[in-house]
C-alpha cells in the first residue's frame, strides 16, 4: 500500500484525491492547505483523511511515500524539492515550475535521490490523445503538415500565471506526446485586459525543420468553450473535440494529391490538385477518466521503479517552449528559438 | 436599365451574371472568358445574353454602362483602369488590386474620370455582419476587447494568390467595416505546402492603438469548412458563425467585471474577478443573398451617383494590410506597421 | 432528343424545369402554369421555352414526349390520365394521386398505352438513401428493429392535403424503398389547429410481421427543420440527417447482445444484456442533386422502355398507406390493416 | 439534523447518498442493499454510515427520521408502507408505485400517519423545467398546441419494468408540472425486442379537450442518448435540449398568424397563413445539481409540514398514465380514457 499526501486541495486538488482515494494499492494519508475552508471540505467528504495547513506536517510524515502536490506554479520547485529531500515520490502540477533551470534543477535532484518525478500532463493520458497518438505513428495520416489547438473559454483567471502558461501548457504537451519531430522556434502574441498584465489572450505558432508547422489559440474571455485540435496529414485529417461527449475523435479521409510535382507551369497549377474527400471515421475510445490512468501510472512508476510518460525532461520541454513564448510576447511577437 | 458587361466567368462569374440578370433595372448584356467552355455554359443558361472571348468586345460597346470584374487578382489592375478609360463604371472582385500602389492610382482615376469605382467585399452586404456592426455601434457589447476570424476549408489552391490574399481579405474587409479603430501593426505567419510556394495555412495578429487585439486564421487544407469570427466586448460577446444556415450570430451577456481595480494584493487578484453569464440571443435576420444586395447597391450608385460602401479607398485599406502581412511572413513574423 | 412540357411551375415546378433544361437529351419546350405571374418568372429565365396558362397547349402539342406534373395533387389523376391519352409519357409529383382507386387506374391505363409512368418520389433517387439501402442489403446491421422518422419543419401549410399526405409521403417511400418487409396494419394520431381542419402535426405507427417497427412523425408547426431517420439493426445502427450539408449518413457500430436466450430467471435479465459501443463511420456521398438523378432516370426509362424505380405501383403503395393512416386518424388510432 | 436512511445503493442510490450527504441539516446514517459489493463501495467512500443488507435495520432505527428508496418499482410500495407504519417520512424513486391503487393506499396512510411523501420526479426539480414553467404561465408562447418528447439512448434495460414506466415517466411528471390541462384520453404503441417481452421502444399520443396534443417518443436502443421536449404555442415555441451542457433551453420568436379566420374560400388558405421568424432567445439557467434541489425540498417539507412539489397525487396522476399507456399497449394502440 503506498501512501500519499497531498499538497494544494483547492480547484483541482480533490480531483486528484477522489482518484487517488479509489485506486486500488493507494491511500490517500493526508492532505494540506492554507485554506481551512478547504481542509473542511475535504474532512466532510472524507473523514478518514488527516488534515493539516502545514505542509511539513505532509513531508515529514514518515509514513508518506508520495506527494501530489496541486498548488499555484510558483511554489511547485521549492515544494518538489523539499518533498525530493525528504526522499518522496513527486507528482507535480503542470506546468512542472516556473523556469527551465528550476525543473532541470529538479530533475537532477530526482535522480540523485533515486525518487519518482512526474509532472501532471493529463491530456496524455486521455483515451482520445493516445488513440491519435497511435493512428499517427500507424503511418495512416500520413506526413503532418499541420496541428491547430484552440483552447478558449470564460475563466478563470489566474493570479500568477498568464493563458499561455496556464492552458497553452496543455497543447504543447499533447503536441510533444504524438508528434515526434520538436520545433526549433516560435512567435507569439498575445494582450492582458486586466490590471495585472497577465495575457488572457495569446496566439503561438511553432516552427519546424520539416514542412510542419503549429498553432494554438488560448483565451481565457471566450463566451463558449472550445477544445479542439486538427491535426492535418497528406493522407488523412485528424479533428480531435474534446468538448464532445462521446464522439471525440474523427479521422477524414480528405486531402490533397499533387498531381504532377515536376511541371513548371504555374498557371495551369490549380489543376494539378486534386481533392480527395471519401470516408469519415469515430474510433471508440474507452470511457476511461484519464486521471484515474495517471493516477495509476504514477503508483506503477513508483512500485516498479519506471520512468513516468510524463516525466521531468517532459515537463522540462513544456517549460523551455513556453519561456521562448513568454520572450516571443514579449518581443512584439519577434521568432525565438527554442531547444527542447 | 443600366447595361452590364461581365469579364471572368469562372468561379465566382456566374454568381455576379445571375445576380445582375435578376435586378430589375439592370441588363447582362454581354459575358467575356477566355475558355470557350465557361462560354458555352452561360450560353446555356441564359441564350440572350452575347458572349466572347475577347474583353475588348466589352469594353468598346457603347451600349455598356458598367463593367463587372471576376478574374485573376493579377489582372483586376489593368482591366479596371481600361474599362474606366472607356467610361465604364467598374465592379472588381477582392482583392481589389496585387498592390497598394495599384489601388490608389485606380481610384485617382476613376475620381477623374467621375466613375463608380467598387469592389466585391461581400461580407459587408450580409445580414449577418450589418447586424453585428450595429450590435457594436449601438454600444451594446461596450468596448471591443478581441476579433477572432476563423476562415478555413479544403480548397481551392489559387494558383496566383496565397491564403491570405485569397481568404483573409475577407475578414481584414470585415474588421474594417464593423470597427471604427484602425490596427497599427500585424505580425503573420504561415507555411506552403505546395511546390508554388504559395501559403496555403496563415496566422496574422493585428494590433491596436486601444486594448483591442484581432487574430486571423485562414487555412486551405481543412477537413471541415469552419467560417466563424467571435468578438469580445467588455458587456457581451457575439459569435458568427456563417456555417449555421439559420442561427449565424449569438449575442452571449457573458464577461468579466473586475472588481476593485485600484487593490494592489496580486495574491487576490483571483478573487477581484467576477464572471458574469446570462441570457443568450439570436437576432433575426433577413434572408437575403449578399450579392443580390451588392449588386443593387452598385447599381444605386451608378444611379445617384454614391459612393460604394466597399469603394476605391476600402479596397485600398485592404490590400495595405495584405501587403504588410506579406511582408511579416517573409520576415520570420516580424512585426510590421500598417498606415491604412 | 426528347421534349418535355411541363404542368405546374409553383414552388417546385420551376426546379423540375431547371433539371430537365440542364440535361443533356432533352429539351423543356412548354411551362403551362394558371398564375401568368409563375410564366413570366419563368419566360424571365427561359426565353427559349414556350409558356400557356392552358395545359392543353401542352397535351396536345405534337412534338411533346413526355410531360412532367407539378400541380395540387387533387389534379394530379386528371391530368396524368389526360396526358396519357395523348400518348405522353408522365412524370408525376407525390403523392401519385389523391386515391389508391385513381391510381390503380393510372397504372392500368399507361399499361395500356404502354408508356411511362414515374412518381416524384425524390428520395429513392438521393445519394445518402441509396447508400442506406446498400448497407441494410449488404446485412451489414444486421435484422432492422426499427426506422423511425422525423420530418418536421414550420409551413408550408397545404390547403388540400394534410401533414401526412405531405410530409409523411417522403418516409413511407423510403421505408419501402429500403426494406423488402412491408406494414401489415398501422395506428395514426394527429391534429389540426387551423380552420380547414387539415392535420398539421401527425404520428404514424407501422408494425410488420417480424420485430420491425417503423413510426413517422411529421409537424409543419416545428420552430426547427429536423429532417432525420434512425434505424436500429441488431447490429448495427443507422443515422440519416438530411440537414447536414456533408455528413448525412453515420453507422454505429453499437446495439445489445442477449447473452443467454435461454435462461429463465428474470430478475437477472438485467444481467444477460451486453451494450456494445464501438466504432462511427460517415461513408462518402456523391455530391448530386436528387432531383438531377430523376430526371435522368425517367429519360432513361423512356429511351430504353424501362420501368422507373418510382413507378406507379410504388406510387400505388404509398397512396394504400397514406389512405390508412387517414382511416385510423379519423377514427382516434385505431389499428388500420394496409394491403400494399 | 433529520437523520436519513437509504434503501438501495444501485445505480441511482448512490447519488442520493451523496446529495443528502453534502446538503446541510441531514445526516445519512444507514444504508442498506442486498447486494454486499454495493455496500462495500459505499464503506469506501462514506466510513460514517453505518451499513446493513436488512431493511428492517433502517426502518426500526429509532433514530432514523426518513427513509429514501431506491429499488426497483415493484418494491415499492410495500416498502413505502413499512416505512410509514415505522413513522418515518418517505422519499421514494419514481413511478412511485407498480399500480394505481397502491398509489392511493400510499397516499392515504401518508396522510394518516401525518408524515411527508415524495416521489422522485427529478425533472420537476431542474431549472431548465422550471424556467420552462414560468415561460408558459407568463403568456410568453401563447395557448399551448403541442408538447413533443424525445426520450432515447441505449440501454439499460430494466428487467422488471417496460421502457415506458422508466423513460416516459419523466416526460409525464414534466407535461403534468409544466401545463395546467390534464389529458383526457391516450394511444400508445410499441414493441419488444427481447425475449422478456418489456417494451423497448414505444411512442404515446396524449389527447386534450383543448387544440393541445402531446407526444411521448421512448427508445432503449438508440444509437445516441437525446432528451429534447419541443413546446409549441401560437406565439412563440421552446426547445429544451437536456443534452446540452449550457445552452439547454430556446425560446424561438416562430409561429404562424391565421390571418383571416372567417374566409371560407380553402383554395387560397394557403394565403390566409403567415409565418413569423424573430429572434431567439437562450435564458440563463442556474448550474444548480436537480438532486441537490430535490433532497432540499425534502428536507423543507419535513421541518416546515410542507406537501411536496413531487407529492402522493403527482406521483399516482403519473401512475394512473402510465397504466393508460400499458392499456392500450396491449390492445393494438386503442384510446384509453385517462382520469387524472
Amino acid at each position: 500500500m503506498i501512501k500519499i499526501g497531498i499538497i494544494g486541495c483547492g480547484y483541482w486538488g480533490p480531483n486528484i484525491i477522489r482518484n487517488f482515494y479509489e485506486t486500488d494499492g493507494t491511500e490517500v494519508a493526508i492532505c494540506c492547505d492554507l485554506n481551512p475552508d478547504r481542509l473542511d471540505f475535504i474532512e466532510k467528504r472524507y473523514p478518514s483523511i488527516k488534515i493539516t495547513e502545514k505542509y511539513l506536517d505532509v513531508l515529514k510524515d514518515p509514513r508518506i511515500d508520495a506527494v501530489a502536490i496541486a498548488t499555484p506554479v510558483s511554489t511547485h520547485f521549492a515544494l518538489a524539492k523539499e518533498a525530493l529531500s525528504h526522499n518522496k515520490h513527486v507528482f507535480v502540477e503542470k506546468p512542472i515550475c516556473s523556469t527551465s533551470l528550476q525543473a532541470a534543477s529538479l530533475i537532477d535532484f530526482s535522480n540523485k535521490k533515486k525518487k519518482v518525478l512526474m509532472v501532471g500532463h493529463v491530456f496524455e493520458y486521455t483515451a482520445a490523445v493516445n488513440k491519435i497518438k497511435e493512428i499517427i505513428e500507424s503511418g495512416e495520416i500520413g506526413n503532418v503538415f499541420y496541428f491547430n489547438a484552440w483552447r478558449v473559454n470564460l475563466g478563470i483567471f489566474q493570479h500568477d500565471i498568464n493563458v499561455i502558461w496556464d492552458l497553452a501548457s496543455h497543447d504543447i504537451s499533447i503536441l510533444y506526446y504524438i508528434l515526434k519531430e520538436k520545433p526549433l522556434s516560435l512567435n507569439a502574441t498575445g494582450i492582458s485586459h486586466v490590471k495585472s498584465g497577465m495575457e488572457n489572450i495569446a496566439y503561438i505558432t511553432l516552427h519546424f525543420k520539416s514542412n510542419l508547422i503549429a498553432h494554438i489559440h488560448v483565451n481565457w474571455l471566450s463566451p463558449v468553450k472550445i477544445r479542439q485540435i486538427v491535426i492535418g496529414g497528406d493522407k488523412k485529417m485528424i479533428i480531435y473535440d474534446d468538448i464532445e461527449p462521446s464522439e471525440k475523435v474523427k479521422i477524414y479521409d480528405k486531402g490533397i494529391t499533387i498531381k504532377n510535382k515536376n511541371q513548371e507551369d504555374t498557371l495551369k497549377a490549380e489543376l494539378q490538385i486534386e481533392y480527395r474527400s471519401g470516408d469519415v471515421y469515430l474510433p471508440k475510445l474507452e470511457p476511461t477518466e484519464a486521471l484515474r490512468v495517471e493516477c495509476r501510472h504514477f503508483l506503477d512508476c513508483i512500485l516498479n521503479k519506471r520512468t513516468p510518460r510524463s516525466d521531468g525532461e517532459s515537463g522540462l520541454r513544456v517549460v523551455k517552449t513556453l519561456e521562448a513564448a513568454q520572450r516571443s510576447l514579449e518581443n512584439h511577437g519577434r521568432k525565438e528559438k527554442i531547444d527542447v
